[in-house]
């Protein structure tokens, strides 16, 4: 049975629409991870039981994701030494900067690796960088994708030169 | 020995410069307050027995303060259903929106009552009117104090008035 | 006939769609409340009235919303000591920010117990945990509330695991 | 007797340094005013005798001033139908940012006129483009101080394009 | 003829959708007013025609809309001592932060009287407040509208305390 | 072969549909352009091949367009002493304030000269500003153009004052 | 005698001592220059000469800058087609994003190449590198100021690793 | 000789104050680190040679600061696969917000682990755990450091519930 590298946890089901990305690429890259609902809120015991069972289960990075008043990142890092990345969702009445400085502005002592807002697949990205460190192997793959990427830009540019911009706007599908 | 009706929590006793004015006022009022360090990020386990055991001991309010990603008032709520009213300490880099939009924002279910940002007074008096829901008597005396607040502007306006805004500014103490 | 123990109140009838919530839920836990339109701008003496009147009244909560300048709640704390939550309701030009500010930024003297924008369901938790320090009845449900909540959120993270989150995301309503 | 054409009202002394601006100016432009402090949270009924009196007592023009969760001058515009300056005062904890929109996000029906943050004088100055509708000498007088605001600057123009701006620097006060 | 005492300008024929309400509100009261495009960027010299003829066109009150970096209603003020009302249209950018703050934090000197973001009807409310100084009748019809406010509020209240608030969903056209 | 005089670059052909206004405008004048995609993230050494070569390539401005943590404009500037252009792109999460001051506020030495959120014909009217410095049919172009945006406004507003608002907005199409 | 080739104006001379710091490095490239103050709102008449006679003055690039509602760069700019460079001042109240605001989000067909706020030294070198489209020397000049840049920094990391940053922060003046 | 494990970067030696200490706490728990300056905008060329040779040469994690237009962090991420914690460093005009979005909102495929503002403690106790998921002894470390700081706290709260908090408040030194 595969180890579980990475933990995906996020305070509510509302937020897997975003997080699934998460899981998807790690899949892609076949990291074990497991995906699931810890609300710090609604959860506390929950919550306290995974962050201090998580070394000893052999999860080496958690990505925690929250919205609002985000303290699921946190207090998941309060409780573990494990780095936890922490996502911080789009909200509804904030646009996400209530999620983001609730996530990001921690205290000295306890770091949460903020990315971006709805960063879900960021989060995978540096789950791996991470696992990545002491896994050659791994190391080539993130290279190899970080060169898709550039190969995808530079297929898109040269494209958009052959065939100019109104074409492209008609014919081609927008890389988000 | 006289019951701690209001317990005043804070992450860290940096906070408790802005702090202390909670406990003067319950103390001129004669409420029993204790005032305590409780860090949800340094001391999660302390918190949660603070939260667990706070009802049994007696406590009907419980005033939270902290500053950046501030938990320990939500986090306090997560534990407890003994109303926890919320003061956003002002940070230094970010002028305490942070600090505000993390303990104001919840999700549903639960609720922090914030108060102004440094606003240690105003959850003072805030405690006291929830206290006074069953306490006539101290419901007067707050009666008396928004009566003593509104005696204290309308003798500033009648010397203002008296003496004009040059000489006011000269002589008097301005009132924060 | 059963008191009235909450005062649902807001600026306008506009806000009815968000304060309703606050009603229902007050309702399922028979909780005596009533819902009502009070526009501190449109109808300051109307306000005046249901401030003087309210703790004779036997009122002993006032949950009280308005968006932009919302100057409902901090007027209604200013006429009263009967605890005032403030509900910030969204705005369409700013977000809820202005709202936000405009009922937590009170000066010491006059307490408002701020929520989340658009936060009713929580008013109306907080209105019961402080209704339930003197009792203990309604504390206990308040508990199997918060327990409901728990048992709610740790079904789905079952659910998710067994099923995986791709099925998860397309059989499975997602909670708010 | 002179009649008091402007009435400049403020939530606490604390605002009287920033306010007396306003009121030096009128005085400079012999413009009948008083300078008075009205708390709306602290003394609503004192707001409420104020702002009903006041079209009778002769009263053309209000300025009021607040801070935070500024609510004077939109009550104020709720209880006449005089028209109301309101100044927004620079807070400590959000920059005047909580103070502006508190004045200015006004629901439809009771418009406040907001100026700039701390901006006293251009409360006096939009006072008497008001009082000046129907005053032929009072616009006149307007327009040379308007002149008189282009003549400084030209001035200094002079100076600095004669002398240099190193020069300029170190012997011209600057003007704010 | 009918004089205009109220002069609508505004930076783009895509903020009249917007300010066509202040001119509505002008009709039923039956001030003569005008509307026109005038755009401080693109046609500045009709902006300074504009802005120089009209105290001796009779024009009372000046109502400035603009969007984004607005500069129509303070380049208006620096233009004329007649009283300038700027109302910040809401953008598509930047939700009308810019426009605001662009209009209402004008230097010492030249006065904008800003209202709500979008605010076309109190635009021309306190266009009135300010004609009604030394019309009493005009006052008088204001402190009318007023009531109508006052009244429209309580017949709400009535009838949302007669049927409930769900029945008054489901029946009840919605004031905005 | 005409030279390319403005390359247009943009860090992701989601931003074409904003940045296509530019080429646009740029055509309609004549003025040689190319557009491509060059990501900063994505393709870092195809930027420091692009910036390298632009001057050799006759290039005499950039525009470059990026929206999010936004450093496609700052690091050409870094690698260039050609005058860049950015635009910043409305994101979905910000509302393109990230993309505002990550563009903007570059520190001492390395300037970015920045237009509005999606402000891409500017970035074009600006380009062209520049090249005009020693074109003077060029110039005079620029001054008809803007006589023309003179015009359309004074058009609409000729047709708003025959028509009446009412009737303006029904049957004329807005402008942008 | 020397052409004028950068004209620097600001709304205030107290924008002078950070804007002195263009002229400075303009003096250091040997770029003939001025220095002076225009006002948007106080000397809208000198604004209008200054920009209309700008162009047959044979100055190439102005830079403007402005505070708080900061009209002065984009009204030179509905006045002018010579390129704009806009300075935002940091404002006592809104901490220079009011500035930043009023400057950068100019409509489409009059554009502002918005640098940072107090970014003086950055417009001197935009105006510089645009001033450099046609003259080979000062490009030149430009790339070794860019180099020296670079060694400045490479020589203070060479310190930095040979002493080691206590002893780097004690004997080091720290570049800004 | 000791390995890198850890290498601090920063834009400028402005930001050595602040850095430092991460250096400091490498140091205390003997992690090989070093600490140098590499400016984005100012060394291109230096930052692409360090951040291409940085894994061959040991270096585990990079922690790199910046601030306003803060690309240093984002511009490494997008040269190496090493992890890049983003240090956003507090500046004059924006509080910080500049430098946190800029160094936060990558674009997917390139991830940034931004922490809090200023927040370079907690950049060094992150690349430690992340280094410690494979090393235990390191892991343990991090435990006793955690338990340090909750016991501090905890002493804290006992001297504070001992002596009062006025007592406090005068003899003991106050926790950052």
């Amino acid at each position: 049975m595969k180890n579980i590298d990475v933990a995906i946890i996020m305070g509510s089901d509302s937020d897997l629409e975003v997080m699934k990305e998460a899981a998807i690429l790690l899949d892609e890259f076949k990291i074990g991870n497991e995906v699931t609902i810890i609300s710090a809120h609604r959860t506390p015991e929950r919550l306290y039981r995974f962050a201090k069972d998580a070394r000893q289960r052999g999860i080496k990075v958690i990505i925690a994701a929250a919205g609002g008043a985000a303290h699921l990142p946190g207090m998941t890092a309060s409780l573990t030494n494990i780095p936890v990345i922490g996502v911080p969702i789009k909200t509804k009445t904030m646009d996400g900067l209530d999620s983001f400085l609730s996530i990001a502005q921690m205290p000295p002592g306890v770091p949460v690796a903020t990315v971006a807002i709805n960063g879900s697949r960021n989060a995978a990205i540096l789950a791996m960088q991470i696992l990545a460190i002491s896994q050659d192997i791994l190391y080539k793959r993130l290279e190899d994708f970080k060169k898709t990427l550039e190969n995808t830009v530079e297929d898109k540019a040269l494209e958009l030169g052959k065939i100019g911009f109104e074409k492209y706007l008609t014919t081609q599908k927008r890389q988000k």
